[in-house]
């Protein structure tokens, strides 16, 4: 449950307001996230890290010196937008390039991956670390591939102690992946976690058992369990992570690890001790020495009531840079120089700059912007129902991103309308809008989109009904180009791709914008609703497991609404 | 609810055992609790904390550094006993004498009472500051006589800066009080919480209210409201401290204030940063600075979802020592310098010096040996039951006790056997390891005891058989002499003296040291299971309350256990 909060929608920010008030000597605002409010060596390397929130005090308590230099914050459990990634990056950014550093997850891999290309094509070395410790999400051979879970600390900390050491960006992104490779976590949950404002949780686990390998958003566990003791579960944990052990040898691997026993949210701190107890007299037994333990909460789910193991497997340099000294609002250790305070906050993000349309223009703009009112009415009425549909498989956050994205270029758009845009611009700061107001995958693919179609309109003049026509059947092109995925792979794609069709075979037919638009979205829907069908025939469904069969896409739904409510707004 | 936990009873020894195995660089354990692993200067004052488990961080979280010296951890919600409070104060005690700071409850007032007289008593200078910071639990013009709850955190750490800052015991207690007497705390609990291995909680809240002022352990509240949004319970906890806002001065407090967000445990940080976010802005609108700020749990009560303010009014001096350095297991702040580790553990402190005897000695030694040997199995063999015993009304700690100081004792006397101490030495030896090993009442008056015997020993040469029963009744009889006790207190002493006398006579008797010894232990027995009806026929019961009544006192069945044991052993 969560039992302090304002307007659910605002919690996010709300939170990120309060945590960077209370800690203020460590960290600033910037769009998009937050960066340290001391000074960092010119030439420094940056190290961004970042990804949903829900986590804390992953990731933003881990800004400051001897760890991160900026934390991108998305909304819960969902991944930051590419231009929050950029935003936060250059503004952490000491001239010594920067290291993006996150958890292995598709959402995150997109955007961050993208703001990765869009800064290097904007001349700044950029290296990305994805982490991947949760031994539950794949087989050993394709450690990579795994998600990323309570090793986060470690490897951030490593990392971040490397860097204020004098690591360069090759040798930065170099031990971010050894410390990532050396480190192994597995972790059980009791209970699910319940988003702010909603009374139902993500995900239930029955009473009285506990599921092993649970992601922290989650995700499917490998095997549901009775009820274990204290030394049960440590063993289990134990036989889990150390099944990965590596060789020990001179001069490298000797058998001296670090634990992190980290709590979900939901246990108690005396129970990650007792936890702790067993583990250790475990690992002694085995033969291996603890060096500096943490047993507490790191990498939270809400109010999950789970708990993890982490071993990560040191050498000389993975111990040293773990040791060394750390000060940021979530985890100190050692000693740090004390710190200065930035002069100047830095510069806040890029403002969209609206050009005033011509009046034929801006009187287009209007008649385009009911679409988008129309589309933040949809979102919001259908938020509940996107909701539970995205949380049978998904991580449940579906309806309120599409609520804040359209909410977010809805508000755009009245901007652009107050200023008099034209069109194209009205259009383009919708999407843009949309993209930082949603975050998460489907945010950026929609945010993506109407900023394609923006790029067919024009602030110099109205266009003719045939180009706008092709601009609203080339945006829901883009979302296939744009994301990768095919018509079947259970995405929002199997509603774009028929929509696309049938509008573009209607106005070829001469049928006005509102009826053919009327008649595609109808595909839509029922493209939408066939998609677990589909899937299944197809024998795959890309972006969810096999839980979400017999039921319809999310992304595709909600897409089928929003055409939905545009046709019948224009 | 608890879902990690071997057996219930031994949660708090294991979770105590997990804090200490996962921060050996702060704390190690002594009996009742723990000290600092570190070394204090010469002559600084000792500070010494606890109360009850249930709470971490609070209290053990918080030796180290900057604060506290040592941790007197009771059972869950309970507090510690005397023998606990003294012996973890022995341990800390650097020679400038001992401030016990604990929450203002009946019990821990009571424990740390007796164990500051006792130690006065002794010659070391202690003294006692009560923390009561709830404002929700008396009124204003009463505030010593309120409980402590989150406002501990600001208080110890206050104390422990200006005692690093180098006050002595009155600079100390002094700002320890005024420290107490500047914070103010107000809290609202969600929902109850519930003890390890019990499925119903403590107290109840009913779904979708929240009651005002509850304590840490479900102390009853002021009132019970309806749900209320982040921002307006900001506004309710604001004003609740700060309608007891000293007024401000030069020179004294003029504004500036640290605030502290406190989970209870069942609270999500997110949801306590929202809050932060709320009560920040209302202080500023109030005309309040706010100086380091802390968000997060710091006092728990187990699961209990509930969230309280703290606001702390600074002059400089309280501000100063607020900032200065810490470093402990759970709260790190500044720098403090590199520490140094104890040279040698601080039971191992006082080594005994082992003479080696003259061969006939060094032979009645070895007879002597197997009593010692005897005492530990014995122990061992009862801890159990004793430990059930002793929980009726005391805290469950006797035959933990027993065990540490009869094992201490026997491994003291292996390694005199192997250094060929003579018989006195090898006594001697024992009965200081038991005072040490043990702690508590009980192992300070059977190591006492033991060196009594000792004291008729020889090293040059073996004394003779009515010497070595002298030696008995002599270390027997020391127990009375030694505690103050007299038979009918229900101590320990019900079953001395009666076995002392007993062992007299037999000697005098002409009777051979084993069966006077058997027949004395008889004796000893049945005094034991009479204490409890003897204490009600004189109607007292020194060391226990009423609850005993109709059990008998555990140390005199101890006692006798093991007279038992050894006479069997001879």
């Amino acid at each position: 449950m969560t039992f302090i909060y304002n307007d659910p929608k605002q919690f996010p920010a709300e939170a990120l307001a309060g945590f960077i008030a209370a800690n203020e000597r460590y960290v600033e605002a910037v769009h998009g996230g937050v960066v340290r409010s001391t000074t960092s060596p010119e030439g420094e390397v940056a190290l961004v890290i970042g990804g949903g929130s829900g986590h804390y005090p992953a990731f933003p308590g881990w800004v400051g010196p001897g760890m991160a230099h900026g934390c991108v914050c998305g909304n819960i459990f969902a991944s930051p937008s590419q231009s929050q990634v950029t935003a936060v990056s250059q503004a952490a950014d000491n001239g010594g390039g920067v290291l993006l550093m996150y958890g292995n997850y598709a959402g995150d891999v997109l955007h961050f991956g993208k703001a990765a290309s869009i800064m290097r094509a904007d001349g700044l070395d950029v290296r990305e670390v994805q982490i991947s410790d949760d031994v539950a999400s794949g087989i050993p051979e394709k450690h990579r591939e795994r998600r990323g879970i309570a090793g986060d600390l470690f490897v951030v900390k490593v990392t971040g102690g490397a860097i204020a050491a004098g690591y360069n960006l090759d040798e930065a992104e170099r031990i971010g992946w050894h410390a990532n490779d050396s480190t192994r976590t597995l972790g059980v949950a009791f209970t699910g976690c319940t988003l702010p404002g909603s009374g139902d949780p993500l995900f239930t686990v029955p009473d009285g058992k506990f599921a092993l390998g649970l992601g922290i958003h989650g995700e499917p566990g490998i095997s549901e369990h009775e009820h274990a003791t204290a030394d049960e579960l440590a063993t289990l944990l134990v036989d889990g992570v150390l099944a990965e052990e590596p060789e020990r040898r001179e001069g490298g691997y000797s058998g001296r690890v670090t634990v992190i026993v980290n709590g979900l949210g939901g246990v108690k701190y005396e129970e990650m001790f007792v936890l702790y107890h067993a583990v250790s007299s475990i690992l002694a037994e085995r033969g291996l020495e603890v060096v500096a333990p943490v047993v507490g909460e790191q990498v939270t789910s809400l109010d999950m009531a789970g708990v993890s193991l982490t071993v990560a497997f040191l050498d000389e340099e993975l111990e040293k840079f773990w040791l060394s000294g750390a000060d940021t609002p979530a985890f100190r250790t050692g000693n740090v120089e004390n710190q200065q305070r930035r002069e100047r906050p830095v510069a806040e993000a890029h403002a969209v700059e609206l050009s005033a349309g011509t009046p034929e223009s801006a009187a287009q703009a209007e008649r385009i912007a009911v679409v988008f009112t129309a589309f933040a009415d949809a979102a919001i009425a259908a938020e509940a129902d996107l909701g539970k549909l995205d949380s049978i498989a998904g991580d449940g956050d579906h309806g309120q991103g599409m609520t804040l994205g359209s909410v977010a270029a809805r508000d755009a758009v009245r901007r652009a309308l107050s200023a008099k845009a034209g069109a194209a611009s009205l259009v383009d700061s919708a999407g843009k809008a949309w993209s930082e107001g949603a975050g998460g995958t489907s945010g950026a693919l929609w945010g993506d989109a109407i900023c394609q179609a923006a790029s067919h309109l024009d602030d110099g003049g109205a266009v003719s009904a045939e180009i706008l026509g092709a601009a609203v059947v080339d945006a829901a092109r883009n979302v296939a180009r744009d994301g990768g995925a095919v018509v079947g792979d259970k995405t929002m794609v199997d509603a774009t791709e028929p929509f696309a069709d049938a509008l573009e075979k209607e106005l070829a037919e001469g049928v006005g914008l509102k009826d053919a638009w009327t008649r595609a979205a109808e595909v839509a829907r029922q493209a939408a609703e066939a998609t677990s069908e589909l899937a299944a025939r197809k024998g795959r469904a890309k972006t969810h497991g096999d839980a979400s069969l017999g039921h319809p896409d999310p992304g595709a739904v909600s897409f089928a609404l929003l055409m939905a409510a545009a046709a019948e707004a224009l």
